[in-house]
């Protein structure tokens, strides 16, 4: 079930069974959530810190950086699942809404 | 479309498209969106981090937290996608995959 | 009053009394300030994170970016004084003591 | 050689004869810096991530904690030096120009 047939929906059930089951759902407040993500984006930053940006493209290709990588993104959209599931704002309403505004504060060249 | 029915790669495309509207791949390495979800996150915290939890969990109560609050979220998880568009990596099998070793790490209780 | 003369605790009582002054203590709880930290972090990566690396080197000679670079600094650096106030841990013996194990982690080339 | 004696320039040479034995010089850029800062600082904010304020204050009363958060202190502390000493930004002229725009935004209460 790849990202061309998994609903945000399907995930944030994923993320929710997991702590349910764990009985972690009391220190899921928003505020420790997001100290949580903080704390999993600055795991991800760690292999690109001294790397070019050109470096950074190709360190993906390498399976066992590619395998480090996609767990870092994993612990990330686990937070942020747990986040939409603890706050009740909808990702793909707000992502829809912000971009919106992004429209007016970027809009296209002419 | 809320998140029920939208998928992953609906929202990939949804930001794929707005950069590239606005020639923005260039600037979209890897390790640049590493950094900009950095900085993203932490306007996340922003208002959260004077709060204790409890107050953390009323604050999205509030309708205009509650924007400031689905903004910043939608920011972050435009970023994800980003990053998921620049690495290949599919977000529903990594987080997959990282459940599959995080219930080895936390085994349910007995 | 520059680096070369200003001690770690002149400035960890620059903080501490503006703080006092404004009965801000109560807030400041590790954690609190270690989110906070990690929000001006967040505002610190803020005008690099498009940049290459070369260019991000440049930057700090124009001006406006240097004083709005310098106030990130300084937001920073307020944070990691609170830190250090409120938990008692000496930033320069820390530091020492880190180097002590840094040493054996990344030994000098031969 | 405890905060009360070292001043910022005694941190700033520390470090950056560390990283001139290592020549680390050249991958550290403002930009590499800020982001390897942002690293170290999610790492500081992983023992506090789900704990009470309350508990965030005792946490450090205990010796391995203690340590471990001192440790994490030191690595913020180092890339903090480092970024002053690659941007040339005189962190005590930083935060005391920063404090004086604080005093307006922050008027003292009557």
């Amino acid at each position: 079930m790849p990202d061309a047939t998994t609903t945000i929906d399907d995930l944030k059930a994923v993320v929710r069974q997991f702590a349910a089951v764990r009985k972690w759902e009391p220190y899921h407040s928003p505020k420790n959530l997001a100290m949580a993500l903080a704390s999993e984006v600055g795991e991800l930053l760690e292999p690109f810190r001294w790397l070019t940006c050109e470096e950074s493209r190709e360190i993906v290709n390498d399976p066992v950086q590619r395998e480090a990588i996609a767990d870092e993104l994993a612990d990330v959209t686990t937070l942020l699942m747990h986040l939409s599931n603890h706050t009740g704002i909808d990702l793909s309403e707000a992502l829809r809404q912000k971009m919106i505004k992004n429209e007016v504060k970027y809009p296209p060249p002419a």
